[in-house]
């Protein structure tokens, strides 16, 4: 199990390189740090550079959606039985701003994996503090 | 009525150009053109590019996302009572994909504006055939 | 294309009415009448009366969204190649107030209808003035 | 500390009542019976009966949807300093259905409390296995 998660965890870590490296939009997550993968969860951590800031000078809400699809995603892709799949529906409450220079953690989950559909979860949290700042889900289709 | 509304035309373009070419997230669209706007509502048209791609070669979900939240923005800017705000609540339903090298529209209206909250519906579509691509809610609150 | 709006139409009325007279929750919606449908697209008006309403007197939330849920269902079961499905997101944003004793139209249209998902939007309004109350988004799985 | 919980759960247990025995939409859930609350929660546990079925012969979705929006009202009724306040946006993942005779338990958390919106979380788990049928959120305007 341990041993699983181990690997997980090495599997996401190249994921994520790859995803956030190439020509892609995932290229703008490129500082995001993997923390803790595998089993279905993924676990990032990031800092609020001025490229993700919107005119408030506080984190934009278009990269806490795409942090939320993102690390969603790779949650499904860091488990035992790797599966990608499209998106269908994406929310996100937004409850409180993360200002230039904070540190970020986002934690996605996998709340139900069928044979056509996926959901997750995501909670994204101050690093210092632990207040949590947005909560997003994020639907998949992922059968054939 | 028309003035007005061409007031609101110009007025926005000059503030999606200062918002796309500043230092910060936006500038991700800063390829968007603006096609028509005013009177709390902003319709933009962007074409596919490589970095806005995901590892599928069509949109990423977090680009949908940005223009959902940017675009609705923008319209609430561009009425005739300008107002920004914090973002509450979006979500996005994916219902197609969109090519590198396709050109999409986006279109965001104000479905009610009231003393506190604002509620924006924005139709993203392949602007060739018209089909829906996504259609995106933002919920923002505009009080003191 | 009206003939098959006109069966859409009267099968529409036999679905309503079986739903909502039969033991089962669709009940609460007995007092709906269907004034369109047919071609994927229902729209229903209803009075509210006072087991509809929450402690403030107006419409329940828990209405709204049932609404919506519901009259996007009958859209998909009014169309020429019925289907069904379940649920898998539902939301609504509440924009205004139905008070007691005021009529309410419910439109739903299906936004897109694939081979597994179908996308549904539903537009509660105050049937006197026109003003929008909620907006709702359903997403069902009509694969089999 | 879990004096004022207790007080919580007893006042809370009160307002069910009032809320679901009066006249009004919330009667639909008379069988609801309050398992903890207090502190910004309130954990409800409820049998699926054939008033609150669908066709299917499972959970109606427009009763998950009310139970979410009743559930975590509660939550924040059943606070040290309760509010009400007016829904914003609301909405629900299906995960699983719900037979008719299941016993199923809805989880009720306050994500925020500020001083204008609050944001909150519902989890409803099958009862017997603890497998999760539907998450849903629900953003509530608490301002005066």
């Amino acid at each position: 199990m341990a041993g699983a998660c181990r690997n997980g965890f090495k599997a996401l870590k190249t994921i994520i390189e790859y995803s956030t490296q190439a020509v892609g939009f995932e290229s703008v997550l490129n500082t995001v740090k993997l923390v803790e993968g595998g089993g279905g969860r993924c676990v990032c951590e990031m800092r609020v550079t001025d490229v993700l800031q919107n005119r408030g000078g506080t984190l934009h809400g278009g990269v806490t959606c795409t942090l939320v699809d993102a690390v969603s995603t790779w949650a499904l892709l860091g488990s035992e039985d790797p599966v990608t799949g499209v998106s269908v529906d994406l929310n996100v409450s937004f409850m409180k701003g993360a200002k230039v220079g904070e540190d970020i953690l986002i934690d996605a989950q996998t709340l139900k994996r069928g044979r056509r559909l996926a959901f997750l979860s995501v909670d994204i949290t101050n690093k210092a503090d632990g207040s949590l700042l947005a909560q997003g889900k994020h639907t998949k289709y992922i059968g054939a």
